[in-house]
């Protein structure tokens, strides 16, 4: 079938202007062809339409045809686009550039670059809108811009360990710097309890014995935790000044039972502090400090509550600060010291500026930018999701005939997990294998065995959107290793 | 003129294609202008080419002419145009493609937000770059990318204070922490002389007598500072263990003498510790560590340095860690405790990871960033450049009638300047009237005459790089401010 024949196939029209040197009626077939065969495309045939002398010049359309199958609706549209087409070129511009600036004018100002997985127990995974928080432009620490920014960021701490009256402390530092913040409740000579679960423990307490504290181990083996009875015995006849737990023990993935310590703790001695380490398991694990009747809960940024280290966060009952109020010798410490720090926080939380140290203000506008979504639904959500997400992680591991350093399933972590290599198998095999499948993971920590096990982190938004697909991602490279390494089967 | 004479004048082609039911040949001049007048633009004149039936349909083309003036050159590229158009659309809409594409590939990740240049004495405006690195997404404290980049910041800490063996140490907290951390080389009783020339002083000297030192301050009047002849009296005949001098106290702009005070002091005791405060300094004043023999400089990472608040920054010699572990008594504190600090330090830049606390990893990645940027020009040219500006500034600002705190021109900072109000003006009258201007300075802080002055910082990239223009702008809104309340003419 010639496609002359055809009339609604697509049709190409190139138009020319011809000043009269070259007169349009001497434009030949021959010339036209020549013409077609330079273009990249078959052209079935061609015309031209007569010349058309409007003016001085000469003017003509060269018809080219191009053959092609179309159905009739396509017939239909490529007929339409024939007779319009510079139309839709000019709208496909217009919209093309509305769909980039929009994009460009949208896009977080940070956007985040690719990079591996960060499934370590902590730096955990940031959201993008944290990340570009980390980038705000220079603000002054006592800007008005960012008063209300700390000051609801005091209060949101507040509302992510589900207390109305306690006092968050939030403090340029590492999370250990809130051990040390102890040191205004600890006078020398004071007798403590450290329920140890792991690595932890043992340098809280070092940390409590340069203030003076004298420490009584309540340990477990590697993988357990203090029963009750154990903390029941350990604190009975005996008023100590601090009992410190340690939430989960970042070094074993042990959780710890804080509501039944603290309620043993309280029976026995309503005055002796309760002291959680919470490092490993504020923003992933359920903590009722009100009701539970905790006195100081300490944490850091970079783990449940999803921001790049550099903030240490400490939570103190009032009873705390009646006791830090009622010691008998002066707090022993410049930097850590609450009489400093009290009047910033109450100054900030009240929307004031005061000053005693620069605060890390970029640190805090991402701290704000996490706690406002992480308090955008009940912690029990939170809570929750990540006791799930922790169950079926725990389940899949063990399935796959890995063992866990937890004893038990009440007694693991819900933000974290600790996993026994099998035999033969060593920390240098697996980790480097996962991260180049883009997926960073920790090897052991606990002093005992650390060459023996690996540990795995889920907290924060890889446990609150599923989308995200990282916890997906680490079962996969998981399994793709051991795959590998031949201790599973493909 | 009809533009059917003037040939060369820009055409629009209007196609159609006709499916025979409405015969090109029947198409009137009345039904082309009516078409023509529905168009936005005046149609001067149209005609229409003969019909051309080629096959089942009929096709023509309906030439308008637009009047156009154009000049020759602008007739011989219009007509090109013309010819050509859809081509030239065709390349546009490619090459604008490319260009967003590379716009939206080579962007910083961190654009910077529009807010008000932020001239206080410190936090300082960020460089993009260093913005850009606080976005790094999540990395782990130990990861292999991570290591060197603490490493090569530990190095190059050293170098922007001239020194070759000084021991450099970066920890989570605010420049603050840096006092407290002389709580490793001070054991109860010991003598330390503070040359005070402001509020930084009063409060250094605070935080050293939390840590048992025994404190003779050595003061001079508001914007003075101690001459050589008071220094070389206080020392004379006396052992002190230190002697701190602020370089720049932030409180007053006064820049101390810090190499001609660690010559009288190590004349007089070669063992006695110089301590510089140097928030307010380091980046920004000439420091040369080893050539003036100091033995501590601190400082943090918001103000010279050009990073956002979060680390603290210290230096020591071999003299003082020398000091440091020939101690008698244990180091009161866990968080400051260098034992802590020194092997994390001396790991990463052995390109080693460690642990004691996590680092603040992206303040660390910002550190890097600015240090690299700052050290890829000799540190002299920096001391200079910050001198230069420094003294534009004074001049600029006395010009116009105002005194400065600092007595002297050699003692006045470079990287920042204290300005006493004319009488009878208050900081609320000018502090929020610059900020309206997109400038952020601060008020007063010394004590005795706090509401009476402004301070204004020059530091960093705002100085280094003239083409931001940020000095003329303070200058340009503090001029306005002064005409507006009425103390400049306009």
């Amino acid at each position: 079938m010639n496609v002359w024949d055809s009339p609604s196939d697509w049709i190409r029209f190139w138009i020319f202007e011809y000043n009269a040197s070259l007169p349009f009626n001497l434009l030949t077939n021959q010339t036209l062809h020549s013409i077609a065969i330079n273009k990249p495309r078959a052209i079935d045939g061609l015309g031209k339409n007569k010349k058309s002398r409007l003016d001085g010049s000469t003017f003509g359309c060269l018809v080219f045809r191009e053959k092609r199958v179309t159905n009739m609706i396509g017939r239909k549209y490529a007929s339409l686009f024939c007779q319009q087409w510079p139309f839709f070129l000019f709208f496909t511009v217009i919209f093309f550039t509305v769909f980039v600036l929009y994009g460009i004018l949208t896009i977080p100002t940070t956007t985040m670059a690719p990079h591996k997985l960060c499934m370590i127990p902590g730096p955990i995974e940031f959201h993008e809108d944290v990340l570009a928080a980390m980038g705000t432009p220079a603000t002054s620490h006592v800007d008005p811009n960012f008063i209300p920014v700390f000051g609801e960021s005091i209060e949101m701490v507040r509302k992510v360990v589900l207390s109305e009256k306690a006092q968050p402390f939030i403090v340029s530092g590492s999370g250990t710097l809130g051990w040390d913040m102890m040191v205004n409740l600890i006078e020398a000579g004071d007798e403590v309890l450290v329920i140890n679960t792991g690595y932890f423990g043992d340098h809280f307490a070092e940390c409590l014995e340069v203030y003076g504290a004298k420490i009584t181990h309540l340990r477990a083996p590697v993988g357990g935790r203090p029963s009750a009875d154990e903390i029941k015995q350990a604190v009975a006849g005996k008023k100590y000044k601090m009992v410190t737990v340690t939430h989960v023990d970042t070094s074993t993935g042990v959780l710890s039972d804080i509501k039944s310590v603290a309620e043993i703790v309280k029976a026995n001695s309503p005055e002796t502090l309760v002291v959680v380490d919470g490092v490993c398991s504020v923003g992933s694990e359920e903590i009722r400090f009100d009701e539970w009747n905790l006195d100081v809960v300490i944490t850091g940024s970079q783990k449940g509550l999803g921001v790049p280290p550099g903030l240490s966060i400490v939570i103190a009952s009032p009873h705390a600060i009646e006791t830090f109020k009622s010691r008998k010798t002066p707090v022993p410490s410049y930097y850590s010291n609450w009489n400093k720090w009290i009047p910033i926080m109450q100054a900030y939380e009240s929307r004031k500026p005061a000053y005693f140290a620069t605060p890390a203000v970029q640190l805090i506008y991402a701290l704000h930018s996490s706690l406002k979504r992480i308090t955008s639904q009940p912690m029990e959500a939170t809570f929750a999701k990540h006791q799930q997400v922790a169950s079926n992680f725990r389940k899949t591991v063990q399935d796959l005939g890995f063992k866990l350093l937890a004893h038990t399933e009440e007694g693991a972590a819900n933000g974290m997990t600790a996993i026994w290599l099998p035999e033969g198998i060593t920390i240098p095999q697996v980790v480097p294998s996962l991260a180049t499948k883009g997926v960073q993971i920790a090897g052991g920590l606990h002093k005992d065995c650390a060459p023996k096990y690996i540990r795995i982190g889920h907290m924060g938004i890889s446990v609150m959107e599923d989308e995200r697909g990282h916890i997906q991602k680490v079962i996969d490279s998981f399994k793709q290793t051991f795959t590998e390494l031949g201790y599973l089967k493909a």
